[in-house]
């Protein structure tokens, strides 16, 4: 069983899983559009709606920010690495993936699945032991977009990059030291992203397996980004490079390949 | 009086302002290179460190992230607009400034100081009231960045945006509505940014004094991103067009004007 809290992340996991749900809890007075809403979901799909008193659900998640409402899941479902490899298949796309070497920080965890699944990733890797892991915390940062996202977590990460380069994908390590940057870097080729923990980057034995690393260039005092903003400045820049190559016309050079 | 703690901030504000520091408290214990490092930062500027338990940390800042180091500061001093304008004039560069249309969260405010900064910003405008201030969470938060960056609190941020128009900068807000991208405006003009609140975007008032509104085009399900994300996005593609335009060659079109 999973609790989630929060207005966005419940709408979010009821338009998209309500057959995970077992039980809504709603504050006492929890009226307004937003209440309605929920209720009107649950009613449509069968679900169970409980008023209760702010301390009921203040003692099941332990934080105030649940916004009046709270509800019962079934365990969140992880992914397999095929079914990334699937979905990037049949989305006819590049392939465009997420790696998180042990980002710890529930915050940061699900900052990168929101951001990740607004960059329209076809899935996120995260290992089994020392990282995050999908909890209330999690999807209520993630604004929800955990229930859209395919997560997949692996003993090994390692292991997990060799079948991706199996599968012909490109893994590139985002790296405060590296000394070419994402700006000239091709992006349009199958592409993993890695991003490491907070504190201490991507571990020796991972970044060994990338095949780039790049670097985020800075110009300030400070010369370090948050991961989860340094995730999604990466991401987003993969996007934008794969736009603009779309909408750029082709241009004849020296022989007669096209280049972009 | 304001309490900072965590081993980064400490040693950020040590090399950057030492003349604030009053007293600093070390855990009973709390050895190492970095235990180590503040020490002698300390002695080097005649700062008295006090060996303490734990508990008194706590009781102090109320959070158990303080890595066994805390600090009393003299008051956070913000900056005055005209030390913002200054700061830019005398850097040589196009205008740079951030505006935060009442930002809420500690965590998000605190990772967009780190992330302006790291951009390259010249300062920050935030609103007096209904946003946050710099608190030691925030501090926290800005991995230290608090103490390089200039940060100007006013009572009116239209008055503001208007004083920055007078002085020839453009202002810019990023909107998830909006039909222009941020990736098709030209940045290369004296600017300032403005990132609306978690919740609801930046304010119809400030929104009207805007010179342009853009979005950050995006693929996925979830079509929001943490303010914190889409601002480091946002001055992130700022200091990537100017970069680019720097390196770039100029090409001579229709008439005899360089353009880039």
């Amino acid at each position: 069983m999973r609790i989630i809290y929060g207005i966005n992340p419940i709408i979010e996991a009821l338009n998209s899983h309500p057959e995970y749900f077992k039980d809504i809890l709603i504050v006492r007075g929890r009226g307004g559009k937003a209440g309605e809403e929920i209720k009107e979901l649950a009613s449509k799909n069968g679900i169970r709606c409980r008023t209760v008193e702010k301390e009921e659900i203040e003692r099941l998640i332990k934080t105030p920010h649940h916004q009046g409402v709270a509800a019962m899941l079934a365990e969140f479902r992880y992914a397999e690495i095929e079914d990334i490899i699937s979905k990037w298949k049949s989305s006819g796309e590049k392939a465009f993936i997420l790696i998180l070497d042990c980002i710890q920080d529930p915050q940061n965890f699900g900052s990168l699945i929101r951001t990740a699944n607004a960059a329209g990733i076809h899935g996120i890797i995260i290992p089994k032991d020392r990282a995050a892991e999908v909890t209330p915390a999690v999807v209520k940062a993630s604004a929800g977009a955990v229930e859209h996202t395919l997560i997949c977590r692996v003993t090994n990460i390692v292991n997990a990059i060799n079948m991706l380069k199996e599968a012909g994908i490109w893994v590139v390590g985002i790296e405060a030291e590296s000394k070419q940057d994402i700006y000239s870097f091709d992006m349009d080729t199958d592409l993993a992203i890695v991003i490491g923990s907070e504190g201490k980057g991507i571990r020796r034995l991972v970044k060994e397996k990338c095949d780039a690393c790049l670097s985020i260039s800075m110009k300030g005092d400070i010369s370090s980004l948050n991961a989860s903003v340094a995730g999604g400045i990466a991401l987003f820049e993969v996007l934008r490079k794969r736009k603009a190559k779309v909408s750029a016309l082709p241009h004849i050079v020296k022989g007669d390949k096209p280049v972009y």
